[in-house]
């Protein structure tokens, strides 16, 4: 056994959260997503899990041979500790490792053994952050949460009336960037005054903060209208998608008068435009008005696209500052340039899955991107976190794992 | 003048980042909630914009008097500096005043006198966040980089052909949300080793990352079968929507054997789908099997919710461990008591607009969410801020405003 092995994967010095320690224990999208992003901002992020994995080990997309990508992209550098939850031993020395560390990120419910009040007893400056599902304790999810908040009735084509779900977990993703946010926060503040931190996050508070960062709760109080569905248009200002002689789809959006001035330019619809604002009696430099003339906007440009291919029409909007954008498939972007030679990306030769580009995070210091390092394997660590922060012994460790309390790296087959 | 007013306004020391000075030359969504997240974990936050506001401040929805909800939403407890930037005094002074400060955000593009380097070379400590389309500098939005990242083409009902844009824009969210973790982790870094950093983050590079953190990227680049529309079902697990008797819509989810359990016993379906497990050989323990079969599992669910007014059905589903929710519009979301009654929401008498509930954080530290604060008039405090910070006497400052450098507060008429 050589319970150091891994340290050499450890981020160096230099970077943001040098020396910081934090223990996760965690599920799914928002909590693992706030440690791994400590993990790349430098942090020693040691995910603790049930020996097995926690109900996100196997989730899809799978390989071949069982193995989570999912769970793979959402771990990356971070250090695994398998223990067995109903084990007194195992709940201890997870205790151990929280108040040595002095952060625990969670999103566990019912885990009286990790509770904040009886950790923070031992040690006050403890950072005790609770992702929860909705604040009074009861179980939500990204896609619930959705519901709730108002969105899936407002997306999709004009003329649907059923709610549309969105794909991406948007929810999660913000709610894991608010909990890292938390933890740099209150570790700033303690270095400063020395105080720890309960924090406490519900994703369901993610998403109505978010509606009413937005104005949409305010909106509705103060008397509006209320939103309807307007497809792929984008509310008080002009954007539209067209298609293109070859059938492709582009998303064009006009924020400002020149980006209009250059679409109708582009599209040779200056006199109509000009003449349509004249029997209108709107100005089309204000975006409200591009907002509510959308419709008649969109078919004098759409004659535009309709006769070019995708290839004229993308060179020509690249001569324009018209903002644009190309409809692409997931497969489509894992092999364009903007991927492929994109330095956040970096090839990550991930062990039980493969080799594949993998993404740093989307923010450089210093003009670098962290390194990327792969996902461990459930346990991976057990045994170098033991040593290296509990001080036990290679026997300790040994007679842990035999008791089924611990679960220490998989050994290859000879 | 009484350049102290505001400064009752600003938060107490006990706030994570109290005697923190960020200034924000910004628009839209990104950087200004970067801001308005720092000015809620305690920082002073000075928004610095032409006179008259940027392109943002006229941003739809508006009051009857022409006056922005969305900006008030995404402004909240900041000061706001109003200047010419076309003007070298004006820009020597928003200069000086981020060197003092030690901290810039930004998503402005081509203002030379914001360049890291020559602000760098004067304050080698600061931290500067430039925010931006794509890393290459070219323009970009949330609709346009959204085309390019995915989801659109599996977003939307199962029979649809076109893609579907999110109305949330969650890549501005998460930009803005990730541009305030580089805040808070440089000045972390800086406390420690006294360094400065300059931080680039791209809104594509923020779209992209995530699209590989989810395991996108890597299934497609791992030879995976790709992505298609599932309507609003949720991948690798069960999720549906059911309508009830009364015509309203929940989501349901099943994410666990035991929520599975509870939803096959609360519509009496046990039976049967034991049966279907039998005839299929599968067991729909496994999550990755419910998907597969959802369409039959929605069929057996579905006719439960179809003899059930919604009352009946949220009163059953609540006494169960089944993730369920009802949707809900904005408007109705905007007078449920999970907004009304909740304490991330406070009452908030914004100038201008009127008296609605405005979120604080979804986090709250120690218990508490930080006190919502209103958003400023554009130069609102560019007199006050001129006079603590760059010490200049009343009558330079009327000097600055009666040339047109600078705005100050507008009076109330007499």
């Amino acid at each position: 056994m050589n319970p150091t092995a891994s340290t050499d994967e450890l981020p160096s010095s230099t970077a943001p959260l040098a020396g910081v320690r934090v223990v996760e224990v965690s599920s799914f999208v928002a909590a693992p997503l706030c440690g791994m992003t400590l993990a790349q901002l430098g942090a020693e992020v040691i995910r603790v899990d049930p020996i097995g994995g926690a109900a996100d080990y196997k989730r899809w997309p799978l390989t071949e041979d069982n193995e989570s990508i999912y769970w793979a992209g959402l771990n990356k550098g971070k250090r695994s500790f398998a223990a067995d939850f109903r084990n007194p031993e195992a709940q201890g020395l997870i205790r151990n490792l929280v108040l040595d560390a002095g952060i625990l990120v969670t999103n566990a419910a019912g885990r009286e053994w990790l509770d904040y009040d009886e950790l923070a007893a031992i040690r006050p400056d403890l950072i005790h952050v609770q992702v929860l599902g909705r604040a009074d304790g009861t179980g939500a999810v990204d896609y619930t949460v959705n519901a709730a908040a108002g969105f899936p009735q407002v997306t999709g084509p004009e003329n649907l009336s059923d709610p549309v779900n969105h794909v991406l977990p948007a929810w999660d993703v913000s709610c894991g960037l608010y909990a890292a946010l938390s933890v740099v926060s209150a570790v700033y503040r303690r270095e400063i005054t020395g105080a720890g931190t309960r924090v406490v996050l519900p994703l369901e508070d993610v998403a109505f903060a978010t509606v009413g960062n937005l104005g949409y709760i305010a909106e509705a109080q103060l008397g509006g209208p209320g939103r309807r569905r307007i497809g792929n248009a984008v509310y008080g200002t002009y954007g539209c998608d067209f298609t293109t002689a070859d059938g492709i789809r582009f998303m064009i959006v006009a924020l400002t008068p020149r980006h209009f001035r250059d679409l109708t330019e582009l599209t040779g619809t200056t006199h109509a435009v000009t003449a349509l604002e004249a029997a209108l009696d709107v100005d089309f430099r204000d975006e409200g008005s591009r907002f509510e003339h959308r419709h008649v906007l969109d078919s004098l440009f759409g004659a535009w696209f309709g006769k070019r291919t995708a290839a004229d029409v993308e060179e020509a909007l690249a001569a324009t500052s018209i903002l644009h954008e190309r409809y692409r498939t997931f497969a489509e972007l894992a092999r364009d340039p903007r991927v492929t030679d994109n330095p956040m990306f970096q090839k990550l030769d991930q062990p039980r899955i493969g080799e594949y580009l993998a993404p740093s995070t989307p923010m450089s210091f210093d003009g670098v991107h962290p390194t990327v390092r792969p996902a461990p394997a459930n346990g991976d660590d057990t045994a170098a976190v033991l040593s290296e922060h509990l001080g036990l012994t290679g026997d300790e460790i040994d007679a842990l794992a035999a008791a089924g309390a611990v679960r220490t790296k998989q050994k290859d087959p000879a």
